[in-house]
């Protein structure tokens, strides 16, 4: 899109779709710098909720250095625009490793993690340049319960000398996405999750080192542990948080961040009264909000802006359905056209379903990212 | 993609991906013209679960006519491919009515949908060339609650009056989506309730007849009840079910078709093994499989085909979480690599998260279909 055909304001862009607040993304984006600087952490950001270039050079500050895909499609689409130094975070399998090779080759630095003996013996019979080695790191679960290596098990050794043992691989650490913390209420909450995290995986680092193994990256992720860090978190060498760039409404609820934090809303406007339901419908389905959110919290999964009584009973597919908390809508409040402003409860998800967002500072649009997307 | 790049076989995917059976697309679309031919109603397909090219020409029988859309986004990019006769089947707004302005200027037919007298004065303000007319139908609400005149009130009159006395407007006639038939179970109660439903259009038709309004088209919609119709419904005009091309889990509890009926699966693989949880990690997340219908039916809104014990219990962005409905897994079974397929319960939700679908007859793979997306 053209600057030229870009709408004005706010209040001109078709609906539904995405808006990104990118004062706030700034903010968010320095705080998260500033926490891991402070404590003397390195921010590797995953692009996963953003997946954009623009959203990249913010959260890398502009280095295209040092950050982590969910996907193979998002490695090769920051990769093909001059980023480095990737890390595909999500246990390998033997399907991708062509398209993983290519990308070893490629860049000066490709990371990639595993969780078994298995994984790794794919990993040493596939090839590469002969001044490359694989760099990996191995996945360990802190307590999440979905993949990488019990914590508290003896595979954490058996699982890195696999690693270590193979001529073409170099061991590089560790790492743990900690989304327990998802399940935190309030900053005190958070920081003892953290505090039990990093035990955890400090304890796999120093029983890998007493077995001859050293861990120069040894890392954790999860927007909420390091948006309220615990402060031994000082002791890892890396931070993988991603959600940060936009937040959402299920971090206000876990106390990661304030509603004037959240960057990211979905534009809808009401497009047909109902009063024998006593409700607004809109053109917000699940296509532009994402049904994310709506079993862990049913009704109140979803914020409408300076509506604190509305809520987003119901999603078809391009449709929305807005009745009050309590009493009866005045219909008359909410003409046909009202422009109304929903905070996603998971802004992955529904970021995931826009093909652009539109992009504003105060009340202007100032342009459109695009996303990657596939895998 | 050209051919020569496409997998082989269905064992050759990447995963995750959406997998279209094309046999049972055509079995399908092949049935629902069937049905509607002899019931003597035109078949007008909705676009809005395949959003494809290649979909609507085996639902329209090759003629690129007669659709319903849900977008505009839809209408645009189906008239770029040589499509006529479009319907956007949704309640018109102000602020879409200049895109709506050159379809209908452009295609020698296009239709809208409307539901309240201050959304016809926005299309009676909005000029076409003078060889011209705005096509109009009102959208009747019979029961299911969303947008739509309700059917028994004497606003069917006002609102359809608003469209009949405007000189640039044609009224074509009216139109319900009996969204309720998605809460019936069984064929017994599939016709109860499209009886009712034809009952309740029929009067308003007959009531606006006893107006002096005439109404050359009266349509429904929903697979569900076009799947297993009624007999009354055979007094109607028009047919406008668009998930029957592919069905999904929800239309067989439904009892619209067969499981055998589904013509779309998501293709994933075992990615890690989690004995400690009795839980196979899958590389299918929410944004492969989409979380529609968890709320409704919670763990078993998905179907792992030929695996009737395992369940689909937890998706995050990229991973899913698969455990036995009972007893314990046999991790021998599932090696790391083994693929999976999961039926969706909703495969307009599942189909949306794809920007590309692996066509199939038998194992091999014929082609790709690329959908449209936006708004």
């Amino acid at each position: 899109m053209s600057d030229a055909a870009l709408p004005a304001t706010v209040a001109d862009v078709p609906t539904p779709c995405l808006l990104v607040d990118i004062d706030k993304v700034k903010r968010n984006c320095k705080r998260m710098t500033d926490t891991a600087r402070n404590m003397g952490v390195q921010l590797r950001p995953h692009v996963k909720t953003h997946k954009t270039i623009e959203g990249g050079d913010i959260t890398t500050a502009g280095t295209r250095r040092k950050i982590v895909v969910a996907t193979l499609n998002e490695a090769e689409f920051f990769a093909a625009n001059g980023y480095d130094d990737i890390l595909y975070g999500f246990p390998i399998s033997k399907e991708k490793l062509p398209r993983c090779q290519k990308l070893a080759n490629q860049l000066s630095e490709f990371h990639i993690m595993y969780d078994s003996v298995e994984a790794m013996q794919w990993v040493k019979d596939t090839p590469l340049n002969p001044d490359k080695k694989w760099s990996v790191i191995m996945k360990v679960d802190t307590g999440y319960g979905r993949a990488g290596v019990l914590w508290d098990s003896d595979d954490v050794v058996t699982v890195a000398k696999a690693a270590v043992d193979a001529d073409n691989v170099k061991f590089l650490g560790i790492y743990t996405h900690c989304g327990s913390s998802y399940d935190c209420t309030g900053v005190d909450e958070l920081k003892k999750f953290g505090t039990t995290n990093t035990d955890r995986l400090t304890t796999v680092r120093d029983k890998l080192k007493s077995a001859g193994i050293a861990c120069e990256t040894v890392g954790t992720g999860s927007t909420p542990s390091c948006s309220k860090p615990a402060d031994n978190m000082a002791a890892l060498t890396e931070f993988h948080p991603g959600n940060y760039i936009f937040y959402d409404y299920e971090h206000v609820r876990i106390g990661a961040c304030t509603l004037d934090d959240v960057a990211v809303r979905v534009a809808t406007r009401v497009i047909s009264h109902k009063p024998s339901k006593n409700q607004l419908v809109t053109n917000s389905g699940f296509t532009s909000v994402s049904h994310d959110g709506i079993k862990q919290i049913g009704e109140e999964f979803c914020v409408v802006q300076g509506h604190p009584n509305l809520r987003l009973v119901e999603m078809s597919q391009e449709h929305g359905k807005i009745r009050p908390a309590t009493g009866d809508l005045d219909f008359g409040e909410y003409p046909l056209g009202t422009m109304l402003f929903l905070y996603p409860y998971h802004s992955c998800a529904t970021a995931y379903n826009h093909p652009l967002y539109y992009v504003h500072s105060g009340e202007k649009i100032v342009g459109v990212w695009r996303p990657t997307r596939g895998w």
